[in-house]
């Protein structure tokens, strides 16, 4: 039984590492000749909208899935005209453009900060008159990892930030201090059965996830799986979707969801009953679904721009490494560690020496990573 | 870093779906053209003793393993002039052969059951006075999963056994009514350290492991350490070693040991802050070794000859599905599930369910599984 991903990078690598246990086999479609995943499945290279490739990964797999979100619309209509595509093209289109998904938000009544679409220049007066400052613009497309975003303090900075964009399409959004980043992972089976794990508490830096702390048992997990229960209903959604959220003043406000494994659920792979690459697996392939129970208390820090030496990360009592054999590039998501511990005090030492450890090894624009401030 | 396996079996192919999270790559020797491992790393196709594959495999890896005891011994010396080979020669040669095996237990002080080497036929009088009856006749080497062994229950039976076993060099061993089986799993880094995982309790049918129960606390614990630790020290061990004991009237009696990985560590995959299999790695490639205690109480239950649909056994709630990916054929190892819970009495159902699929699915020489008596 083969599953197809479209993309080969770290995500579709722990998807086929949790997959090979159950004796999946896997194809990957990704125009990079040295796509991480390769060594795990069949390598299909090329680009993502090459209709050869896309027709072999049709014909060739049970299931197609993909790893991101920014997969071509046209690729997506074509694959689904073959195979069995999960999660369906429709909860793709709504995450691949920033607008289609708050409008989705405030539809289910899921609240969301402050934004106005700003697709032309003659819209930008008008958006600031309707979000106000300090603001965030950005790209309603291709965004990740803090790319096509801009941080705006007043009217004065606004077109020029649009222009640094590339003057597209994009979504002015007011930004507000928040206390808490937190994002919530679900999966929901075909028959619509709906699973959550507990919430994971994130640490970014320069647009880029640093640090994720599972949280069983906070006082928001309710409120955020009613969101995420929400969305997936609504997209008629069959896979792990993952909502990261802002916590303001008690409330939660809907960031943006992926359509996808991600990364602040790494740590499930060690610290749930089942990680999320597995039931992500068991979703679209129409099997039953996987106890998602935290076993204990978990962390996962990312090795951005450069790996740590491997007997270093080992050495940390309790920790587990995940190195993507990606090449080294600045900014760019090599690995990660997880570490899992009885309690948040049994596991503040080793969450410590992983931050310090990626904190010294990191390589990333304007880096420096700050400690996480709760265990 | 590449690590070269002897073998590419499902011990090769669990070896590899550990290491690849650690960012290792992996080469396989094994004869077979559809070897399960190949789907994870390089495959060298051809015989254990091919000259010119074992100089591939060596050049190509750091640290050369392998996933049974039966590797020709020539094999083993030509490697180990090339390249690191782990477990040592020594330690390979003692397992391969169960009167060297036997006679390095009793050297150590670790009790073993009566037995005679039976060299010749001209010995079977002799070891039928030393042993006494019932008693097991078992060839010296190539024994695995039941096959080269006889049960014997009188003298007038000796002859035809030993003749059915081929007339080859064997021992004869007194077979005593044990309470329990039970498995210790050691791992020895190269600096000597050495860590256990909790015993296994096992159920063999048939010659082969059927079901292994994690007994954590267990208060033979610290009987089979001592046994396996001198075992190790002994042979200058490095990696994970495997030593199989009979409970008898309380006592402890070494049965063989395993060089390698074992089939009753398998549940410390999801069983164990960190696997036999991770371990294995971590020891051989001189890594830190990683934390051995219990996520609670595991067990594991093999499928032979025949797997079980994977959404019946998806369906358990907490059961773990791995699928090897081996062709069908009575008798063999196919797969195995594990479950997990966080109490012996949580974890009856799930286990009860396991066997009861496992019964109906197996297909083995003499079938029928009985249930584990305790969970």
């Amino acid at each position: 039984m083969r599953v197809g991903i479209v993309g080969g990078g770290q995500l579709a690598r722990m998807l086929a590492l949790a997959g090979h246990a159950l004796g999946l086999d896997f194809a990957f479609l990704d125009p990079a000749p040295d796509a991480c995943a390769a060594a795990l499945g069949r390598h299909l290279c090329g680009a993502y909208d090459d209709r050869r490739l896309l027709e072999a990964l049709a014909a060739s797999s049970e299931v197609v899935t993909y790893e991101f979100e920014n997969v071509p619309a046209d690729a997506v209509e074509f694959l689904a005209a073959r195979v069995a595509v999960q999660p369906n093209a429709r909860a793709l289109a709504r995450a691949r453009d920033r607008l289609a998904e708050k409008r989705l938000f405030t539809e289910l009544g899921i609240p969301v900060l402050p934004y106005a679409a700003v697709d032309t220049r003659e819209d930008l007066a008008g958006a600031a008159d309707a979000v106000g400052f300090p603001a965030i613009l950005k790209t309603r497309t291709l965004g990740y990892d803090g790319k096509g975003q801009a941080l705006v303090r007043d009217r004065a900075e606004l077109e020029g930030a649009w222009e640094r964009l590339g003057a597209v399409p994009a979504i002015l959004e007011r930004f507000v201090a928040f206390e808490r980043e937190l994002s919530v992972i679900a999966v929901r089976a075909q028959g619509g059965e709906i699973r959550f794990y507990p919430l994971a508490e994130n640490t970014h830096r320069g647009g880029i996830l640093r640090v994720s702390v599972s949280r069983p048992g906070d006082p928001q997990q309710a409120a955020a799986e009613g969101h995420a229960r929400r969305l997936a209903q609504a997209l008629d959604y069959v896979g792990v979707l993952a909502l990261e959220l802002f916590e303001a003043e008690g409330r939660l406000l809907a960031n943006e969801m992926a359509p996808r494994v991600h990364n602040s659920g790494h740590w499930t792979i060690e610290g749930a009953a089942t990680s999320q690459f597995e039931n992500h697996l068991r979703a679209i392939l129409g099997l039953p679904l996987g106890d998602t129970r935290a076993l204990g208390h978990a962390a996962m820090v990312n090795f951005i721009g450069a790996m740590p030496e491997r007997a270093r990360v080992l050495a940390i009592p309790g920790a587990h490494l995940h190195d993507y054999r990606k090449r080294p590039r600045p900014g760019r998501k090599l690995g990660h560690a997880t570490a899992r511990a009885t309690s948040p005090e049994a596991l503040a030492p080793a969450l410590e020496r992983l931050c310090a450890l990626a904190e010294e090894t990191a390589c990333a624009p304007g880096d420096g990573l700050r400690p996480v401030p709760r265990t």
